[in-house]
């Protein structure tokens, strides 16, 4: 038996080097042994950092040597599924960061491709594994509050996502790249699917976009219901400069559960004119630190247990489904409902 | 000149009786001289507590005499049209509850009434006289944390409404009479006019209406656009047996600003198994006890001081404006246009 | 029966002047009729605002004329007990502020004045009128929690106190003028009467006292046991820009009881930095705006009712004793048992 | 040069495991290679789970042999100064839980042993790895707030500490086996040394201890005085069922600094009677999670660049004489002064 997986980091940007250093230096059953990235100066940084031997500016010379038994797939969205059938079909284990993909059919092949070649394949929704969520799920579960009626989910992050992301129609834009998450962890804690879904957008603060990308938006704001009844709504700002703010609360027959805060440590000063101050969370690095690690750890033991993962291709391609499906509705002006 | 403004009560239940107490014992510069209520054993005892010579039955009645300058209009919605014109051609100044009325005719009636006969009018959203809300107001108005993208608001509260809400195609329902003070305070804040509105509702709790009233709903998720580009969403549960729980926060340009909390007071105690327990909000009546008396004294003031009252009959039109607009998309099940 | 007391203010400072608007404007069944101020000026422009007929630089002149039933007693601390025996001789009731008096001896003259005269002594510990207080209190009586082992509390507040208070020696300085509260709310929550004391204190904000009043400190921590057995701390600060700080803490056998923050109201914003900011509360007027009313509600009730008020001169007297202790503790560096 | 720094467990219990499962799993430059522990059959089934070759009942036996190049001391504090001497002869570098010793003279030996050796030695107090903490300081140093003034530490943990603390003229008890984090971490804070200290005990709950050990206490509290003037106050509750509670506030000539709160998670939930729920924080193992792993890669560091440790033997043994002055207080009922 292996005692270290061996995984190779494909996309080695800001993002993928929080996976990076967690298998680097957090989790000791792992290894970084290898390093995709089309730019080789940036990679070869990385390579020092992480104490990496092998780097590749392409991915078929990486897949042609036995360096590694899974891979870390952080690479922009739209290129996710050709890298994902790829190493299926090498037979890598896949981890493959959110969103799944920029449309169903590409999510439909990526778990047919890991169904196929019988390997594992996990989508990174962390807040599946931070204590808050689990502990707001494991209450829903218990049936001590009743049963769920509405869901309202927040998801805003500082930093203008790249230039890839601008052309709405080919990227889903903040949808897509931001708020996947809350797609996802409220079709978790509802138990349900998506039925349908209506969206309002504007860009408020990226204007200068406007005329190149008209279909551009900082901010949206989703009503969404599911096939069970639960409704909902699902909110996105970024660039929201004042920090990384991902709060979810659930309205149950029995009470309410609310999950997270502004805040973002045990922490206040207060000065002399009575101004309190505290620091909002900066970052999903830090929000989210700790799930980051249990993702990766709950994928290792899923591969040396065989056991299926913990986010599977089909909670992937759901919240593509309801992502696409807003940003229809966006185009629309009308409520559209979510295909199955 | 008056040193105390006279005041009818019309209308004897919980909610008037809120206002009765405050003209009685909190607020020196009025006082309550009459009482109109159809149920003369209930107003009769309320007549004890307040100690109020004169009761009626009948409005007409108690108008023809002089006992009073202003009227607290407190009765079920579909009565204040009726009732506010009448008073208004008495000459009696009138403070009326929200929401105003049922319909936008109704509501223009009111102010026509008010306008003609030169009498002050005016609505019962006490939370423009909130000191979380008027500093929120503040800092928006500051400009120092720029412009405001997207607003979101919150209204939940315990106990069945009464049964004439129960049809909501006569009552505009839990839109109408909880959720008024979300479109009110949601507008106020957002400096602009409802442009369109969509609604997903459900009735979850209150399951024994549906056969009877199929358009009942106790949970209600809105979306919601303003003229001036800002959006944001409104969402309803009642009964929300855990409390009464109102609150709102707002995403700018440079920030965010979150008014209230579920919490009802400064005090947790933790049992030996590290539970920390804390009470929510009960009632409207704790979480707004000062904004209500504040309401009232700046109404006695117009009257006094022949000034525009800060809450204004066309404040009120444009909350049943965005009722009657949420309601129609619930029937329509596609987004509705606000009609100016 | 008298459906209204009639109040006279003695002393029309700031604090006074908290008691003398809640008669005046809050409280229904009371009136301020007279007010009695050394100072003719300042009195004059509050007789305005107040809408009192007469004016008094005398005590003897208005008591005197049958102009009032009672009296608020909110001069400095050393003058409380001639102007409590005289009123009470005078068979008026007495609301008399915190601290009670300067020496224990003047304390007892008063509780045998008013109970030779058969008039009402209230003390204005208003703390025992707040919610968290009450709620606190009420969950130790229940057991629930177990026994109380220990209890922290803290008092802080804005700006320099008078300079009558800078000879320590002769004011107790900030144990008697803030921490009295504390010493008074501790006992009540412990059920027990003060065993011995030590005090630390130190001038480390109004430096240029320190050579004329070398006794004089703005920080003082006091380690408290009762003859009970239970333990805790009581510390002051004053000045403490950055707000009214009134906070206490209760260890139970079987949990923890929290009561109060530094936050001022439900209310935050955060700005692009990520910075949150909130105030702290800024004055005892804000924090315990509603206990005040309440305790002068309590105290009318009282002489209407003919009942023991619910903090007595025994509970003034109390408060003296520990904070002559702890000044006497602060003198000798040492350990003070307290008298009984 | 290594790669890993090769450890050995000295004492396999609660604590020690906390140090060995950073070690093993979560630090990548660091293994654990051997355990001492009197006790074999636990240190086999830890033995087990940590994946650890070697095994000892005797430390010189491990020392024998060149298994490790540092050891983690978390034994039963009495035993530490024989066992860091003994390693520190033996050249390996010593990371040692606190306390440091018993008594003075014990640490005084530890320090000289280390520093003749030329070996790395740290002392456990992780609160200074604490982001909290570590901003507290950082906002202390940058003189924003002005000068600290007052410094009020609490702390408070679950579970009967271990027979051997019963006697605390042995032990040090309470104040040594939990306080010794606040002594060291307001120490840290406040730039001073410990001059005087007063204390208050008393045994609440552990009553069944009474006869055998009549100077066991529970809950203390302390007064205690810096060498330059900043005063304060230190408590501690051993068993606190309702949880670990490790909490810091600094009262600042401009201001206000607090770190920690008894809340755990982000996370609540409200039931139908408005009863809000949180969970306190559990234990040290969680609330100082990061903080644990961050002291050991910063003793591993020291180790790795030759540079000293960032919590030094004579920070352990300042703590040390602070807990024992604080004991010697309780028992001659006397403000006592700490010796340099």
């Amino acid at each position: 038996m292996m005692d270290k997986l061996r995984f190779c980091l494909i996309g080695a940007g800001r993002a993928g080097m929080v996976h990076a250093r967690n298998l680097a230096f957090n989790i000791k059953n792992a290894d970084i042994t290898a390093i995709v990235d089309s730019d080789s100066s940036v990679a070869s940084e990385r390579r020092q950092e992480l104490g990496v031997a092998d780097l590749f500016t392409d991915l078929d010379e990486a897949l042609a040597r036995d360096l590694f038994d899974a891979v870390v797939v952080v690479t922009p969205t739209f290129a996710h599924r050709d890298i994902v059938v790829k190493c299926a079909e090498a037979k890598k284990h896949v981890f493959c960061e959110k969103p799944m993909s920029i449309r169903p059919d590409e999510a439909r092949d990526m778990i047919e491709a890991a169904s196929k070649n019988r390997v594992k394949l996990q989508i990174g929704f962390m807040r599946r594994f931070d204590p808050p969520f689990l502990h707001a799920r494991d209450v829903i579960e218990s049936g001590e509050l009743g049963e769920v009626m509405v869901i309202k989910s927040v998801g805003r992050g500082p930093g203008l996502p790249p230039p890839w992301t601008y052309n709405v129609s080919e990227s889903n834009g903040l949808l897509g790249e931001v708020n996947s998450h809350d797609f996802d962890s409220t079709r978790w804690l509802a138990g349900g699917e998506y039925r349908r879904i209506y969206a309002e957008a504007v860009n408020r603060k990226v204007t200068k976009l406007k005329d190149q990308y008209p279909d551009f938006y900082d901010n949206v704001v989703c009503t969404v219901r599911f096939d069970n009844d639960i409704i909902g709504t699902i909110d996105g700002t970024c660039p929201a400069d004042y920090g990384y703010d991902a709060r979810t609360e659930i309205v149950l027959t029995g009470g309410l559960i609310s999950i997270g805060e502004v805040r973002g440590q045990a922490y206040f000063s207060c000065d002399v004119k009575g101004v309190i101050k505290e620091n909002a969370w900066k970052s999903w690095r830090n929000r989210f630190k700790d799930a980051y690690i249990d993702e990766m750890r709950s994928f290792i033991n899923s591969v040396f247990e065989d056991k299926d993962t913990l986010v599977t291709g089909r909670d992937g391609l759901a919240a593509v489904q309801a992502v696409v499906t807003a940003n229809k509705s966006l185009k629309s002006g009308a409520v559209e409902e979510v295909s199955s």
